[in-house]
């Protein structure tokens, strides 16, 4: 009975596939006003001492420490003003004992100095500076190189460049940075219903809506997407639009893999390449297609997602963002990382044998299971997330806690 | 004894009074393919009935219902093929009793058709469909408007424009939306000592750090930096430069705001304009200053962080972020969302009498504190966020669950 066209591969099986594809990763200088969201692609060595010598790290009095031992707010000890060194000036005179340099946080000490007195306790009378209490050798100041010595590696290649990152590449003076390249993702949407945003709509028609679903979320990946446009369904259309778009580095459909348009992707890319994987076992995106197509060093990746924008964009965030992401240099990138647990607002019946991607709204601390088939726009209107339900669960009870996987990082 | 020349405000008294600085917000109009991370500025309604005809949500034959109901594996009920409607095509054929039409999903179905059957319950044989299970009316159809009907809200204003949203404006073909205008925010670090990145460093300087965090960490609030540069700790330099980026939304400083740099940005302040806040019970940040300027329709804000750059990005996010997300648009932003629950792995003691934020990383699921002076930049390469400690809690318990705020929403 009926045309039972797809092998399903189970998700976890899935997962291994694209986590043995061999990917292709490329390097580029940017500078470091640009690198905010990139993948840093070379380990940073510190290239100076940091601190690069011996300051202050409070506004106060250079001392030597031993001078200010006997100081208490009764009996303050008394210290000559010897000169004023403020950040970004240098000190000129040597620190004899009984003196005191005064000198703002960052400011290079004397070399004799040992400690800094912090100046809310200290009192001024002229050139006389009482000290109201004693500081230990060290204190209030930073050594050269107690922070990190030349020489030692302060960031890792993989890490992504954050706010705090760019802090780090500042505070040794970089100004260009080696990154990955990021990967340049063609995305096609395949189906003759199909046109672009304001072109006038007919009866049958639709407006493409994963062409601008999926390359947003190909940004969120820290990739660039290429707006490869519509393809029809349609054998040698198709295969035409692929080869048009060949010097991407991976590419991404959507639709034309169910039995009723034809199934073209998957004629093509058995023509032209190799099928790893037709038909996942998981609800929506069961129509899934991945393949590769012969390049020159290495194969190139396809992905072939379901028609259906929610279907869509799951299985783009459960199986094709962590190879994206991978590709964009992120070290050892972790799905759970994006996991943030909620309770579930409700008993939610999961359908049997497959895994089971359900959306949901975040309100009140609680997620929201929403019951809505996946070619529902409102769906995607309202949802914050979705969560997995494993294929051996039936039943996620009220209350129970789930991990809530974010449709975009935003 | 000494110079205490700041009022400390309590961090809940600051947060309220950045809550009620009044604030002007732009909007623009930019493309679809534009609009990945940006706010929305008006409610988006559907233009159109979605679906926007009765169509086919599954591969099959659109039947009457009734045809079917008598249809089993072991008896199936044979119907006639009248057509095939492909989706993008057009019903062409009254769809009379005991007959089918073969649709692909997103197919207009013939208006007389309440029903289709899935492929693969059927088989064909040339013109005959055999039928193998019975459809209920409705069954796999999507009626007109069943998903949203034209002129019903489909997006508020304020919603953060991520990969779902996107697919709600391409499903009613907006290519054109209107958007918040991203702020200009002016970042200035102060600081004699300072010097830009790939300058030669000589004795007593240190590279500018915060310009190139702080601009970076403006980009994650959805604003926009204007890096302005290095003043030096001199009113009239630090004015002038004020005076330069007035055309900015709202300016940024850091550094200029401890006694030994002369306090100089808080005297530019309170000249030109009326100083809010100069002081913040919390550590890092306690020098922290807020302000307005006098501007044409509503008062300029001026922040002026600390200058070490642990303490600089700490106050940032905490006081700073809100302030720009809200410029930025995002509508009722709530800091809770940022928050991720992680178990600390060591005892923590806390300073008394002041919030306490901490860095921390993550490994393991676990939050590690870093034990180092808000100086230290190697605090900056290995942090992922911080956790404040209230005044009142003077030590956190290994284990006790608290909320860190990561350094990026990256």
């Amino acid at each position: 009975m009926g045309q039972e066209f797809l092998n399903l591969t189970d998700p976890d099986e899935v997962k291994r596939i694209i986590k043995n594809l061999t990917i292709n990763r490329k390097t580029e200088k940017v500078h470091l006003t640009e690198t905010y969201g990139r993948i840093l692609a070379e380990n940073v060595h510190a290239t100076i001492d940091l601190p690069p010598f011996d300051r202050a790290s409070m506004d106060g009095y250079a001392v030597h420490a031993k001078d200010t031992f006997s100081a208490t707010e009764d009996h303050p000890v008394i210290l000559n003003l010897l000169e004023v060194v403020k950040a970004g000036n240098v000190p000129k005179k040597n620190l004899l004992k009984g003196n005191c340099v005064e000198v703002g946080t960052g400011a290079p000490l004397p070399s004799e100095a040992d400690a800094v007195v912090m100046v809310e306790f200290t009192n001024t009378e002229e050139d006389q500076i009482k000290i109201y209490d004693a500081v230990a050798p060290g204190e209030n100041i930073a050594s050269r190189g107690s922070d990190i010595e030349k020489g030692n590696i302060l960031l890792k290649s993989g890490t992504i460049i954050n706010p705090n990152k760019i802090g780090v590449l500042s505070a040794i003076g970089m100004s260009y940075v080696k990154v990955f390249t990021r990967p340049r993702v063609a995305v096609i949407s395949t189906g003759n219903e199909l046109i672009k945003p304001n072109e006038d709509l007919k009866y049958g028609q639709a407006y493409d809506i994963n062409s601008e679903t999926i390359s947003s979320a190909v940004k969120s990946c820290g990739c660039e997407p290429i707006h490869a446009g519509i393809a029809k369904d349609d054998y040698n259309h198709l295969k035409d639009k692929i080869s048009q778009f060949f010097d991407a580095d991976i590419i991404i459909t959507s639709g034309g893999t169910s039995a009723g348009a034809g199934d073209v992707l998957s004629e093509v890319v058995e023509d032209i390449g190799k099928v790893l994987v037709h038909g996942i076992s998981v609800k929506p995106g069961k129509p899934t297609l991945i393949g590769t197509l012969p390049d020159e060093n290495v194969d190139k990746i396809i992905f072939g997602l379901p028609g259906y924008p929610v279907a869509a964009l799951v299985v783009f965030q459960v199986f094709a963002a962590p190879l994206l992401r991978r590709m964009a240099g992120i070290k050892e990138y972790k799905q759970k990382k994006e996991v943030i647990k909620f309770r579930v607002s409700n008993r939610y019946h999961s359908a049997r044998g497959r895994s089971q991607y359900v959306l949901v709204k975040i309100r009140e601390d609680q997620a929201h299971p929403i019951l809505k088939d996946s070619g529902a726009i409102t769906a995607f209107a309202e949802a914050d997330g979705f969560f997995e339900v494993p294929k051996n669960v039936e039943i996620v009870e009220k209350g129970d806690e789930i991990g809530v996987i974010p449709l975009s990082r935003l």
